[in-house]
């Protein structure tokens, strides 16, 4: 079995495993992707006739087919391929001899790759967007039912000023809606076709990049190679940001309903299915799953240091490192999207609790108002404050 | 002397200097964007009548003479003091008494901090945007100078394909580009007023938010109170995330040029004002601004991931933690600011050798082309990149 | 099938894929270390007579049943069972009835993961310890058969003074020795036994901590139970500080060799298992695995700050966000044991190319040694140095 | 006036402030240090004959005179001159003539940086070590007082189990009595010469580097050239993380008392001078100083991931990368330090609510108990466990 690369010599076993890392188990997310760019590509190869009409509609074919064992699971990515894009080529020779052997022509597995990320960002940010939508329909539907319920604001974890849980929901609405402003810029910086670029400098063949482009519903062809190459890495990085920034949301709603649900406060009630038990003690009702959403934060943050690093003092064109680039962001979408659908079931089931609400709504917070009913009646804002203070603080 | 939320007793000079910090000196920056928030503030106490007419015109003159005053560097802010905004009430209160007391009427020092501060971003962002614009032209220029000299483009640091000064500059163009779009993405997210949303919670008062909102230009206002403590972090992190992203090209520029400068390449030659000796070894020429530049993308990338950090674990509300934000930003800006000019600079003065680069253009360089003389007279790619290997590789 | 902490009611799916994550995988590496501490456990059980010596004996017996099953791979930890933990008691259980439901007296999962964690922690420190003894030693090798070859010394990249591999290869030698007092220290602080402090508040029975802590060869007895349960992530975030710190040097031998093994250089000649080829340039030898060994310190660099950000902002007492802690250590160590043993073979296979060494060492690698020359006659050494540089910068 | 490395042309005024950055103000701290070690480099010069008996004492007069001029603050050091080794040379040679110029023979700005840092190092650690040691005695004098006081252990945020203050205050303790053994460490690192290696390849003359080692009170010689300039960086990181540990620390006393005094729990009570009030609200008593206490810990840890990816994927040889290592463990020093103070503070003024900590001893956190009365009596202990939940929990 030849690799995509090779060269007459045999690699070390450690050698390959610490090359082929994690490749073979991540790429299977890949290999519909890269099926669809290599189709794109067959067509533009026929257009400009470096394929006959018919090894195009046998690629075709046969890509298509990757893609419905792919749907089934049954299209395997061995140790020895490495990755998707070999296992693919080598799946084309064994279907199709000389033709397979074709596939490969004006393109690099830079761009290659480029394109099959690429068009799985495209879609998973999508689904990121549906996500949240859900989510904010709970939040919304959860306000609807709860919205009027006044329960202390705090500043400082002091008690400030009386809340509600129409404010405390809608502000993690908003939030989300920035959210998906962040999320459509997203898509705008990713939504240019790499395919052409080959390893960074293009290829010396009149190849139709405007073509492919249009295959793949990208707005747009990402012309420079170096750039396109550089942006492997970049892109990365800003999408994690997002993903992180949607985390920080579900952070702050775990930290505070963490701390709204200790008996001591009791204005919230978890669901029983979000909290587990102690192996010693028997009277515990844990939020693991609200400690276990706030933490998930700092995972996906941390990927996008890591990617933040990797890709930094290097000199323009392909570096290797890249290739580690490959786990963080794809384990960013996954955690920030189980994650979504946690914090979708959260606001779906999470209870109010009245009572402790009203009981929680001492005097203190209502100083405020007491300092603005003497604004009202004309005293200085400053002079009223002082008053205020000199009465509730007894000085 | 009183601060703004004294109560009677003193504070150990330690806890002072523990809790101001740098305020005093990073908050010069903000004086300018803090008076100009206070007479929309006021107008708008004037417009719902909180403050007769004749109060309004008093506080407002003396909030343009404390703007004058700070644009000469004659408005001071004290230790004491602890930040600008207590040092304009303060000011205010000198010049006109019991009026100046009430221009904190409606508000809090919360809401009054994040009106200062988005002000100071969206200015910021801003001349961002026009720095960003200055470097492309002298990237165009250098292009339009040495654009058609070819060298060798580099994967994983070994010669690949040939490359030119016009793919390299334009690689740097399109990416800043694409940068002009996250900053546009950052300012639509700042551009929300969040004055009147006092410290968290509203305000027991009719204010027309609304109408602040405009006379500071802000396209919107931010519903929600609680969000907009909230956002207060989350906005600087994707702030800081694009500046970082900036920094990442200027990075990568510094990295090739760097390598590119070395005697053993020789493609260009460093304006001699970017480089310094050494105080042992009489023949060094190091290109230290260019470390420099490199260095300086971990610097503001670090930023970002400490105001991550300093947001996370925490409930809803402002938390004093928040306060260690302002820092990071700042500094965010100046340094990214400062880079940029040294760019422009860069690209204003660096000369390509063009005899280095002509001797550079090994033949290796053309295998690919090779390989594609083939494949135009019908072998398939794959046949003849072995071909085209063995020859090279000599096996 | 019961988890440790079931009460009756059944979990979402959902939610226990979200909160047991990878454990079930990640366990298996600590199944040996859990029956190891187990059985010391029931010993000292049986020691303060809450078992009985014929039921201690059965334990222990079980116990190393499963540690041989573990050897085989024939002990499975399901998805279900959460965890080894809880696999462990339910396998003594259906062997032993009432006798496995006593091997959790006396103890809780928090204590018990502490203990089996510290034990595998010190065994893979002393695993690291190996890998750095046997690299050392290759460099070692590679120094006795190159080092005496010059080559050119760099500061700021560019040729600065002679240096030589023996010079080279010894700095890597004097940083790994470093990095040993470093993995010392890290053995000294987890070397406490944490067993017998439960969930962090201790057990109100009067065990006998003292004697599970020599079974287990631990050199004390970590008294605190708070303190204990708080280094959970504290002392992880040590080690890993140490792993980067490994993987630093490795990172920097990289870069050099990524350098000096460029063509333009020439200095090294990378073995070919090393390199990989290109799927679209056949001329090219690429240094991917140096490559990857340069950035997998910024992977294991980011588990250390994944882990010190998960612990932040948090109180006192086990919080679930530290399960989160686990993959980051395991995977730490792994990448970084691969690692050495990737550094090891590189310096057993290395080559110097003597010529292109002798070759680079032009005239102006000589100037400071001209500069003593003239110093040595008595000229003072600022004097000296503009001389020199006169000359060689004709100015 | 000239800089050290000043070979006839001019600088443009950005880049001399982007290169020189806060060294000025930075330096101040190192003035003293540097001068020491020029007085052992000096004595040293005279040893070898390099300088004359006279030379040598008019050096080391001057440097002490400068060492007096610094203790009253009286030594400048100007933007122009760009650090303070310049500026000692400056002194010197003003002073001395030709005498002055000849205090560089034989070492490097490289060397000369590394050794006054070490000296800085050194001497800080040791304060920091001071300073905890303060810390535990105020901890301990806080335990004496109140630490037979039970008050709730929490685990996942829920009451637990029965904790104390004598157990609370010792958790940090302990925790701060390995953070010596870390502390122990990082001296051992630093405490080796640099003095002598120059750039990072020796110098060709026959210094005894022994002789300036001891001098200085170092216990070793850094041998090695090369790893010497590497372990600028190295050195650094290992200090930051042992000073972040340190700050965790802090980070959970913090976030323990900022809930253990809100006014649901009670249980402490702040001094009134860690408490600030709100511009808005007259009622509010506000942690601020806990807060900041919490947040820096984020401060000094991102200090440590600066510089841990400054020195990345760089070669051997010293780079200007390094120059900006200097602020981040300045800054961490300083950060730290006054941090610990503010920890002492707390801890000599910290009240405890004995009433509220009686009270908040309810009944579940004796389930443990009643479980381990069962198995007293025989029970398994998860039946006993169960039966307990079960009356607790009612089901």
């Amino acid at each position: 079995m030849k690799k995509l690369w090779d060269k007459g010599y045999d690699l070390n076993k450690t050698i390959e495993s610490f090359t082929v890392g994690n490749d073979p188990i991540l790429d299977k997310q890949l290999v519909k992707y890269d099926c669809i760019a290599s189709i794109a590509h067959a067509k533009m190869l026929g257009k400009i006739n470096l394929l006959s009409k018919d090894e195009v509609n046998e690629l075709v074919h046969e890509l298509n087919n990757i893609i419905d064992l792919d749907k089934t699971g049954e299209f395997n990515i061995t140790q020895e391929q490495e990755d998707c894009h070999t296992a693919i080529e080598m799946f084309l020779t064994s279907k199709l001899g000389d033709i397979g052997k074709k596939i490969h022509t004006a393109r690099s597995r830079n761009d290659q790759v480029l394109t099959a990320l690429r068009l799985y960002y495209i879609d998973h940010i999508a689904i990121v967007e549906q996500s949240i939508n859900r989510l904010t329909t709970s939040i919304s539907n959860m306000s609807n039912k709860y919205g009027k319920i006044q329960f202390p604001g705090y500043t400082h974890m002091q008690k400030a000023m009386p809340s509600s849980f129409e404010l405390w929901c809608n502000s993690f609405s908003d939030s989300m809606m920035d959210n998906l402003i962040l999320l459509k810029t997203a898509t705008k910086l990713v939504d240019q076709s790499p395919l052409g670029t080959a390893a960074g400098y293009g290829v010396p063949l009149n190849i139709d990049r405007k073509f492919t482009a249009e295959e793949l519903q990208f707005s747009r062809v990402q012309e420079n190679p170096i750039y396109t190459q550089y942006s492997r890495g970049k892109f990365e990085i800003t999408i994690l940001h997002i993903l992180s920034q949607i985390m920080l949301d579900l952070n702050k709603i775990a930290s505070d309903l963490i701390l709204f649900s200790m008996p001591e406060f009791g204005y919230v009630k978890l669901p029983d299915e979000f909290c587990t038990g102690s192996s010693i003690m028997p009277q515990k009702k844990n939020p693991d799953v609200l400690e276990l959403l706030r933490a998930k934060y700092h995972i996906v943050s941390s990927y996008e240091f890591q990617v933040s690093r990797l890709t930094s003092n290097l000199i323009s064109g392909y570096n290797r490192d890249m290739q580690l680039t490959k786990e963080p962001i794809m384990n960013g979408f996954s955690v920030t999207l189980e994650s979504l659908q946690i914090a979708d079931l959260l606001f779906s089931n999470l209870k109010v609790n009245k009572q402790k609400c009203h009981d929680a709504l001492t005097d203190e917070l209502f100083a405020t108002e007491k300092v603005y009913d003497l604004v009202k009646q004309g005293v200085p804002f400053r002079d009223a404050y002082l008053k205020v203070a000199k009465i509730i603080n007894k000085i």
